[in-house]
């Protein structure tokens, strides 16, 4: 009933839709939006005529299609994304006023690190996140963080995906990348040097939850040869427990904590 | 093609859906679901499944649905809300630092004001409003503001339609909320001692971007009987001047932005 003769549901089709608007382009003509989600022009009249009867789209005074206000408050209800955001933005304030460098947070989506909240420090160096922007699992440190806790067969088919060598820095080989993984577990925090962009550094602690599992990656960016800034590490740290602790869950002890203090030198 | 017998779009049944999910139950079985949607277990069973498929919901631990990151990324990207929110947040959090007092920032979404940041002062008193929640465009001062600049016919709709009295304070008679609207626009802001709860008041200001036009209404919330701290409506008319800079337009004068300044003492 749901599907058209092609045998995509109408779900598939409405996301296509949707995801054809960007922060750069949020408002499309309809003839726009169709070659942008790949669509007759007469499926995307129809679902954007029912769209707009839902308020997730409408149109604008040029007659363009745009996001309407009840889709961002339907994903926003009950998401985790905006609960862990929620959480997390005063601490994540408090770091970037001690730190003075960019502050961001991301969750596990696919094969990559999604960013629900970033706060940009006016001095600092390059920042390529952005709030609902990607980065590739290994092109991040936060990325690194939530494969070094993830379950084996998860760390497993990581190593064995062609990664893409995305600046002269990033770590594809298997071998090494497993090495990394280990050094994160065992130091309770990734720090990696210019593996997406050459001028900055990404420092990334986990933020744990219930039974030990790591919701989201807590990253200050950094200028390259700048990791080891001595109090980064240590005011990370304070942060993801404060944040672990907001979202109701009590902290584990720092020595059962995968002995995060005792090792910091080594990765 | 893609109704179901009742003349139901399928995008209505899968917006019930996406919508039973709240803050409070953000994770539902799916007898419970499919009861919280009105929509019978077999529906609600295909449409799970479809929207599994594109990552718009998720099946937790314990098999109970959830919503995916990837619902939240798609209402980010290219969303007014989440831009508006991006270019409000730095000053906002300068508005808490400096006043003391909780922040919001609210868009009008029917006849709702739907508040999409908050930012909570710790000393401060009750903040009813939170992220994704609304409150009825009568029982808030970012209502009356937005009430205040909006076209003639908006306006009488408004003053005709029944407005319940949420406590002994709000305003509800015609006459008298033409009074308050034409002040706000005279002063700049809008001023309103507990007409949502007893404890405390709201002072609002406008965001203009293009053309005038009001795009989300800037709130601090006192507690009640300190409306007329002498700092608030100057702090609150140039945060709101800075938003609308960041937002990428240039703020009005303020003798043509409707004589903002010399009229404070009247509301």
């Amino acid at each position: 009933m749901a599907n058209s003769p092609s045998g995509e549901s109408v779900v598939n089709r409405v996301v296509r839709l949707l995801a054809a608007f960007s922060d750069e382009e949020p408002a499309l003509p309809l003839r726009k939006l169709a070659r942008e989600a790949n669509l007759p022009v007469s499926t995307v009249h129809r679902l954007v005529a029912e769209l707009e009867v839902e308020g997730l789209l409408e149109r604008d005074a040029e007659k363009r299609v745009r996001h309407g206000h009840r889709l961002w408050e339907l994903a926003s209800r009950g998401s985790r994304a905006a609960n862990l955001r929620e959480a997390a933005l005063p601490v994540m304030e408090d770091l970037l006023a001690h730190s003075g460098q960019h502050v961001s947070l991301g969750v596990l989506e696919g094969t990559d690190v999604l960013y629900i909240e970033r706060l940009a420090s006016d001095a600092s160096t390059v920042n390529i996140t952005r709030v609902a922007g990607r980065l590739p699992v290994h092109g991040c440190s936060a990325g690194l963080v939530f494969m070094a806790h993830a379950p084996e067969e998860e760390q497993d088919r990581f190593l064995h995906r062609r990664l893409e060598k995305l600046t002269e820095s990033t770590v594809t080989d298997p071998e090494q990348l497993r090495g990394v993984l280990a050094a994160v577990r065992q130091s309770g925090f990734c720090s990696m040097a210019g593996i997406i962009v050459e001028e900055s550094s990404g420092i990334s602690v986990p933020i744990f939850a219930r039974r030990g599992q790591v919701v989201a990656g807590l990253t200050v960016i950094v200028p390259l040869g700048q990791e080891a800034l001595p109090a980064i590490v240590p005011q990370l740290k304070m942060a993801s427990r404060a944040i672990t602790r907001r979202l109701g869950y009590v902290p584990a002890a720092p020595g059962m904590q995968r002995r995060s203090v005792q090792s910091q030198g080594r990765v």
